[in-house]
């Protein structure tokens, strides 16, 4: 089946999809991007999604080219085009075409904007999430503002793909003796009765999702400890799991070949997956 | 006036020359690409170029979708059909278009090729030569493996641009105290008669021009010292100067507001740049 894609205010079959050679997207990586999951056919969390975008974009100082209730109408007439029940919908804005030059281009250089959907059935009810993930380490590697949610994917890339050759699933960053966050998600590991996860800088990414999972947890009266960790101490953790917008709450069970607990999948990355979803459908739009 | 560009095969008009938007060049940033020189209408270290071009690849596990000598045809009918005296031509090789997923597509996703040429009179008796750039210095944020020329390019754009705010050129880059290289570019400095670069790393790009400039130097025996240099020494050096394939050989007469020498270019550089192009030019083809 052909999708339908949206492109700078156009309704394309995928085919047909195509941004200028010109792009700087294309030639120098300038463009950020958002991916929003579906379930049911309603979008989770959109506003978060939508503020972190401007914030990516005024870090660049590059223009919005889309009102937020237009890009809700692009979300969601995708979703129906596209006849998506569970997956997601991925945004990307880029600096616009002009000839290549590192400086940016004039003020009149519009920005490029693309969006197109992924269905994935079994979003929700994931036979990954009762088995639980088995992830490598890597070296981070990444340049030095991952709070900026830029297309500059090439590492995290590389270390998915070293994740698949060692027969895992994903690979934790290490920085300085400590984890950064995930390829694509944010590390967490839980240690007698407190999740511990990451601090926010410029060295991860501010996920969405993390904001929303931290949120309930403290409303669910778990503590919440925001702080660098190392791979020894989450080897040693009771459990170990993941959160990104695309897996929600994702069990760790394995961690560079050392089972994290009993090796199986722990109750507070359950309870916490459950507590999503129900929450962020209460509120998907 | 439209050029002619390339693009997997196809010679297009510019206006007419798109890639897909789940190019992974566009998406992940998962490309490569050469800059080369033309002067006179011939290409300037042509076979430098298509070398580290296919280590690029190799580093990337990516692969190559065109022969040198087709490539080598490519860049002399985009030269001629654009009648490029002085200028440069790009290349770009990204790892193809498949739907978005970090890993790798499958082995029968072809790369994208995509060339195209830009016209730079006065790139060989340059004005900017004569008079000397100025450069500020920024932390280096970027990736770890700036030895392969990828896409990823957002932070040397951003270099450029805080240099054009702040009255300069360019950018030289500092990590751990010492300057790894411009923006776009390889980074020298000259005290008494010796010649000063970063040793190849990681850390740095592994020059075309540096490999030319440094054997030049050698052979006209000047001394040359590859380490590492402070911010510091580079403000109190004798000269200082960049190479790359598109400024060849250009003296910094001034970094943070400080005069280097007696603030005007040095004639080592000036020797090193005449140098550099009367030898490119006895071998380009």
């Amino acid at each position: 089946m052909t999708r339908t894609v949206y492109v700078n205010g156009q309704y394309l079959p995928e085919t047909e999809a195509t941004v200028s050679i010109f792009d700087r997207g294309f030639l120098f990586a300038d463009g950020v991007y958002e991916v929003t999951s579906v379930l049911g056919g309603k979008l989770l969390d959109f506003d978060g999604h939508a503020i972190r975008l401007q914030r990516s974009l005024d870090e660049l100082e590059m223009k919005n080219p889309i009102s937020k209730d237009d890009l809700l109408e692009v979300h969601r007439e995708l979703v129906r085009v596209n006849n998506i029940d569970e997956g997601l919908v991925y945004l990307q804005i880029t600096r616009g075409a002009a000839d290549r030059d590192f400086a940016y281009p004039a003020d009149d250089v519009a920005p490029t904007i693309v969006l197109f959907t992924q269905a994935k059935p079994g979003l929700a009810d994931s036979a990954k999430a009762k088995e639980g993930m088995k992830v490598i380490s890597i070296e981070d590697q990444r340049w030095g503002r991952r709070d900026i949610k830029t297309v500059q994917l090439l590492y995290p890339s590389m270390g998915k793909m070293a994740a698949k050759a060692a027969g895992a699933d994903d690979a934790w960053m290490i920085e300085d003796g400590h984890v950064t966050e995930g390829t694509s998600n944010n590390a967490y590991i839980v240690k007698g009765n407190t999740i511990i996860t990451r601090q926010l800088s410029n060295d991860i990414l501010h996920g969405i999702t993390r904001a929303a999972v931290l949120r309930f947890a403290k409303e669910a009266q778990m503590n919440v400890e925001e702080r660098a960790f190392t791979l020894q101490e989450a080897q040693n953790a009771d459990e170990a799991f993941i959160t990104s917008a695309s897996t929600f709450v994702m069990p760790v069970v394995e961690i560079d070949g050392v089972a994290v607990g009993r090796g199986v999948p722990g109750a507070v990355a359950a309870r916490l997956r459950e507590i999503y979803l129900d929450e962020s459908l209460k509120t998907a739009i």
